[in-house]
C-alpha cells in the first residue's frame, strides 16, 4: 500500500472548493443516550449527499489529459454513480455509468441529469461490472472503481483529516464498510496523525463480507438490506490489508438496529441518513459499554434513502416504540359490539385509524368474528392499559406481531 | 419600541455557550429550483430543535435575583415550552408550564424531562394562557411570553445578526410569523446593519392573523395546520408595529405548499423541518419571480414534527409526485380477471401494494365489480402508461382523487 498521510493532505488541498467541508458536530442527546461523547460527521451534506464526491473528484482530477479526453466509466446504481457523474461534468469529462437492468428510473434520471451516459446492462451489479470493464477496454475509458483504487481511497481519507482537525483528541471513529475504501483512507490518515485513535468498522449482518474475509471464513453475503450503500460482496484487495492492519474491530448490525439508527438520527439530529449512514450509530448503541466516556466520531456517510423506505422506517419505528399497535379482538357478531369497543378505546385516549372485520376465514365459532383495529397510542404502557380495559370488558384481545398479516 | 441593535448585540454575547451558533448554508439545489441564491439558517439544530432557546434564555437570564428565586411560568404545548423548561433548568430556576388539557403525553413528557412542573388547564391555548397569568399573579412567578416581550424579541433578533455575519450582502430574509417575536427581532437587527435588506414574513393561510391585523381586516384564524408552530390567533401589540414598519410583505401559504416545503427540505437538504420551519421555502417557491437572482435567507425555525405527521407528509408527497397512485377499475366478476390486470400492471413495471374488491356498494351491474389497486409508480408519465395499457385491454379505469375513499 502506497497511500500516505501526505497524499491525503494533498488531496484535502485539492478538494478545497470542490466538495463541501462538512461539519463534525457534538451531539448532546446522542451522548446522553449512548454514554459516549458523540460527534457526528455529516457527509450527507455533500452535494450528491454522500462522501463519494471526495474519491470521485480526486480520481478523475488525477487523470492525464489524454485519459481525461477519452472519458471515464463507472459501475454503480447508487452514490458512486452520482458522484462520478457530477464531478465528471464539472471537470468536463465524458462519463458513462453502467447500472444493472431494472435499476429504478429515478436513479437513472438522477445520474443523467449530470449529463452522464447511462447504460443498463446485466442482471446483477457483478454483471454490470463485467460490462463496465469491457466498455473501458473497448472505448479506452478509465474505469473509476468505487473503492479498490488508491486515488479513491486517498480522496475518502480526507474525512479522517477533517474529523481530527475539528476534534483533535478523538478516541475512536466508527465507519461503515462496503468495499472498504472509506475506512482504509480514514484509518491511514487518522492513525498517522494520532496513533492511539481506534478505528472501528460496521457492516450489515446480511453483508459481512470484509468481516468474514478477514476471519478466513467463507463469504456468505446476500439479501435485501436497508443499508444498500454497503451491500458489497467482495472486499477490495487493496483495502483489505489496510483494514486488517489498522482497524480494531468490525461490528455487524441487524436490519432492526439499522432502522432504529435511521429513526434516531431523524428524530434527534433532525437529519436524513440512509441505512448505511446510520450504521455507525447502530453499532454504537449496540456496543455502548465499549465506548463509555470516550470521544467517538460516527461517520454519517450519506443521506440518499428512498422516500418510501424512509416512510416505512418511520412507521415501523412507531410500532417498535408502542406508538402504533394492531389488536385482534374476538367479538360476538352482533349489533353494537363495534360501538362498545370503539367507546372503550376512545375513553382510553387512543385514536383508531383502521378497522377490519373477518368472518369467512376465522377459526372462531360461526357466531363470532375477528376484529382487527389499528390504533395510534402513546407508548407501551398505554397499550397495556387499553388491552386491560378491553379484557376487563370481557373481550379476548391479543396484539398482532410484526409478521402476522392483518385482515385487510 | 425600545429594542435596539445594541441590545441585540449584547444578547448575542450573552448567548455564547448557551445556545448553538447554527449554520447558515448556501443551497445549490434550492437555488437551482427557485432561481434565487438561497441560504438556509438551520435553527432546527438548536438543542430543543427551535430558535425559541434564544429568547427564553435572554428573558430568564435578565430577571432579578428575587424574580429568579420565585421562578417562571409559561404557556405553550410546543417549542416555547421546551425552550423555557430547558433553560430554566440550566439557570436553576423553577419553571411551570401550562398546557391545554388533552395535550399529547409526549409533549408533557418532553417538558417534564427538564424538571419543569407541567399543569394541564383549559380547553384551548387561550384558556391555558388565562390560567398561566393567574398562576403568575397567585404565586409571584414571572410570565415568560412566547413573543410579546422585549427581552424575548431581543433574543430572537440574534438570528438576524448571525445571518448577516455569514452572508453580509443578503438581499432578503423570509421569516415565519406566529406572534411576530422572531421577525421583529430579526428586522430590527438586520435593517439597522443593512438598511437595504428586505424582510418578508410568512403565515399559514389558515392563520393569517398578522396579515389581517395589519390590513385592518377582521382576524379569522382557525383550523388544523401542519404549521402548528405559527398557528397564532393574536399578533403581539409590541411586535405588530415593528412588522408594520420594517417588513416588506407577508406571504400566505396553503397546507399543500407547506407539506411540499417539508418534503423538499427532507429530500434535498436532508433535514427535518416542522411545518412552520418549511414555510419560508414554501413562500419562496410560490413567489420565485420576486426573488430571481437575489440572495435570500430562509429561516428554518424548527424541526419538531411528529413522526406520524412526517410519515404522512412523505406519503402524500409520493402521491403528488406520481410515485403512488390509486386506480379504480370496473371488472367483470369472473375468474382470471385479477390475474390479467396484475399481469398488465407487472409488465408495466409497477408494484402493486394493495388490492380491494367491492361488490355490495358498487353502482355497477350485478355481474361487475369495482377493483381498487394501490400502485408504486415512477412518475406521472408512468401512471399514464399504465392507465393506457389497462384501457387498451378493455378495462374502464380512473384515478382516485385524494379525497375519494377507497374500498378498504
Amino acid at each position: 500500500m502506497t497511500v500516505t498521510l501526505e497524499d491525503i493532505r494533498q488531496a484535502a488541498q485539492d478538494l478545497v472548493g470542490q466538495v463541501v467541508r462538512t461539519p463534525c458536530s457534538h451531539s448532546r442527546t446522542l451522548s446522553e443516550i449512548s454514554g459516549a461523547e458523540v460527534y457526528v460527521k455529516f457527509e450527507n451534506l455533500q452535494y450528491t449527499a454522500s462522501f463519494k464526491d471526495r474519491g470521485a473528484f480526486i480520481k478523475m482530477s488525477s487523470l492525464t489529459q489524454a485519459e481525461q479526453a477519452k472519458g471515464v466509466v463507472a459501475m454503480s446504481a447508487g452514490n458512486h454513480a452520482q458522484a462520478v457523474a457530477y464531478h465528471a461534468e464539472r471537470l468536463g469529462l465524458a462519463a458513462t455509468i453502467v447500472m444493472p437492468e431494472g435499476s429504478p428510473t429515478v436513479k437513472v434520471k438522477n445520474t443523467r441529469r449530470f449529463g452522464a451516459r447511462v447504460v443498463l446492462s446485466g442482471e446483477t451489479i457483478d454483471d454490470a461490472a463485467v460490462y463496465a470493464n469491457k466498455l473501458a477496454e473497448d472505448e479506452g475509458l478509465t474505469f473509476v472503481h468505487p473503492y479498490n483504487d488508491e486515488k479513491v481511497m486517498t480522496g475518502q481519507g480526507t474525512v479522517g483529516l477533517e474529523i481530527l482537525e475539528d476534534v483533535p483528541d478523538l478516541d475512536a471513529v466508527i465507519v461503515p464498510i462496503g468495499g472498504g475504501g472509506l475506512i482504509a483512507g480514514i484509518a491511514i490518515a487518522a492513525k498517522a496523525i494520532r496513533p492511539e485513535i481506534e478505528i472501528f468498522g460496521v457492516e450489515a449482518s446480511l453483508f459481512p463480507s470484509m468481516y468474514q474475509a478477514l476471519q478466513g471464513m467463507p463469504v456468505t453475503s446476500g439479501g435485501r438490506t436497508v443499508a444498500d450503500g454497503i451491500a458489497v460482496k467482495t472486499p477490495g484487495n487493496l483495502t483489505m490489508p489496510v483494514v486488517q492492519e489498522l482497524v480494531s474491530d468490525i461490528f455487524l448490525t441487524s436490519e432492526e438496529q439499522l432502522e432504529h439508527g435511521v429513526q434516531t438520527l431523524l428524530e434527534i439530529e433532525k437529519t436524513v441518513a440512509e441505512g448505511s449512514g446510520a450504521a455507525p450509530l447502530s453499532a454504537l448503541l449496540a456496543h455502548g459499554d465499549r465506548f463509555a466516556g470516550k470521544k467517538v466520531c460516527l461517520i454519517l456517510t450519506g443521506g440518499n434513502i428512498d422516500s418510501r423506505i424512509l416512510s416505512a422506517v418511520i412507521e415501523r419505528g412507531l410500532v417498535r416504540d408502542g406508538r402504533m399497535v394492531r389488536l385482534r379482538i374476538a367479538i360476538p357478531d352482533a349489533p353494537g359490539t363495534l360501538a362498545k369497543i370503539a367507546g372503550i378505546i376512545g375513553n382510553a385516549d387512543a385514536n383508531i385509524i383502521d378497522v377490519y372485520h373477518q368472518r369467512a376465514f376465522s377459526s372462531l365459532p360461526v357466531k363470532q368474528a375477528d376484529l382487527d383495529v389499528v390504533l395510534e397510542t402513546l407508548d407501551r404502557d398505554h397499550i397495556v392499559d387499553i388491552v386491560g380495559r378491553l379484557t376487563a370488558a370481557g373481550f379476548l384481545v391479543r396484539e398482532l406481531g410484526p409478521d402476522e398479516s392483518s385482515l385487510a
